[in-house]
């Protein structure tokens, strides 16, 4: 790459660590790259530095030593993923999004890259702390707020089948009982598609008593994974007992009448502690 | 937002254009977001459109006039795309990933972020041109391929299912024939998630026949809708006769032998009149 003065420096490199978060970057492949000396790199990722965590874009953390360098954290403050959720859970509340079977239609939103990608970074926001090796979903609708997800986090991600279909070789299936059908129903992941030990987040669209997301921990006891967190978009507050005690939810819908068609949607227990969201 | 130098504007603005690709910014947003004056503002996109167009980052169109602003076009160049399409083909080469059926195990490569993000990149690059309205998968591979080109185009996507246990109101079906398994299959939209005389972009993961993308034409029809282009990350060049004539493809495979667990794996059509992929 030819040589840039720091104006084009501070462009390319901004756009260089946005597409690289939670990724060690030496300060010599920087140097290298824009053949510029180390101490000017540096003043570089110090105006950088400041913008991602004034503007709310994330952190940069810089690592020094001989195995050293700088890695992009993305992190959004609450505050501004609470203004998006508000905004989410008015649209939620329009009454033709009740579904029969108590489901809410969700898809039109889920369909926007913009949706999934700032929802994406809220989980990764709320679980960038935590030793993850891979992100897990099963199929539909989570899929792309999983890829969200991971793409922040920089992990990949592991996609748990609803069929048996699946041509992926030797397959392992459990059945679990999805709490709102109460009907046995089965999920099933190809054995190669995780290894044993690993760290998983699970993500969903939503959770209702929590039986997908339960039958999603069992399977990955078959695979003597463990469980660091679970994030999903919406939960329902209708329900008498959870199966699963520990996740986050950015938003939380109840008060649900099937005649009247009303319904209510407020931010989910992610934001239980924000200032502004007490009143709720 | 407060007032910001030169210097920590270009992170700011490179950041904000960066998330908002397809999308027109008047730069009456940037002067009052920065509180700076249009000539600052103007004088620090052409430092970025630089700096975007020599490292292949994509266009910055700048539009004049009242209406005027200034929109990011993500565009890759072919030559970029080649080297990163040549790593993935000497991947995809490993014998192991032949299953039975005439399968090819792309799933641990399709479960990163960072792979699906090029090829959407990719797509995009190539369809940038046109006029979309909504990119469209069938589930389950290709969803991620979709909404990172969909992200690239700043469009939204529509997931056509395999299955019949849609929840979302009054549903579309039709059957087609799997090109490989040529059995009878069912695939099915939901009559609200895709409205009439929508311009459409149809993307997937792997393509032999083209029995499913076919299916996904037909299906189209029964919405009024036109299809506006196909693109595939991976088709199999061992078809007699394809069922889809017009279509993109990033890698073809070829030469399976399921003896001796032996296939060739090169770049697809969308690099043909690339210098240096001309030998192959």
């Amino acid at each position: 790459m030819k040589k840039l003065k720091r104006s084009a420096r501070l462009v390319e490199m901004t756009q260089y660590l946005l597409e690289r978060p939670h990724t060690l970057i030496p300060l010599t492949t920087f140097a290298e790259r824009y053949q510029s000396a180390k101490s000017s790199i540096s003043e570089d990722l110090a105006i950088i530095k400041e913008v991602f965590e004034s503007e709310g874009i994330g952190e940069l953390l810089t690592l020094a030593g001989a195995a050293g360098g700088v890695k992009y954290i993305p992190r959004q403050p609450k505050s501004a993923s609470l203004a998006f959720i508000r905004r989410l859970c008015g649209q939620l509340e329009q009454p033709e999004r009740i579904l029969p079977g108590e489901y809410l239609y969700m898809s039109d939103l889920l369909s926007y890259p913009s949706l999934t990608n700032e929802v994406g970074k809220m989980f990764a926001s709320a679980f960038g702390g935590q030793e993850i090796d891979v992100v897990m979903t099963v199929e539909t609708k989570g899929i792309p707020l999983a890829y969200a997800t991971a793409a922040y986090l920089n992990l990949p991600v592991v996609i748990v089948r609803r069929d048996n279909r699946v041509t992926e070789g030797s397959v392992v299936s459990i059945n679990y009982v999805s709490g709102s059908s109460k009907r046995i129903q089965t999920m099933s992941l190809a054995r190669r598609a995780l290894k044993e030990q690993s760290r998983v987040l699970i993500i969903d669209d939503f959770m209702r008593a929590g039986g997908t997301v339960k039958g999603m921990m069992d399977l990955l006891q078959e695979f003597k994974a463990s469980v660091v967190g679970v994030g999903v978009l919406v939960e329902s507050g209708e329900v008498e007992e959870h199966l699963v005690d520990d996740y986050i939810s950015l938003a939380r819908l109840s008060g649900v009448d099937f005649k009247t068609r009303q319904l209510t949607v407020a931010p989910g227990n992610y934001f239980d502690e924000e200032e502004g969201n007490r009143t709720l």
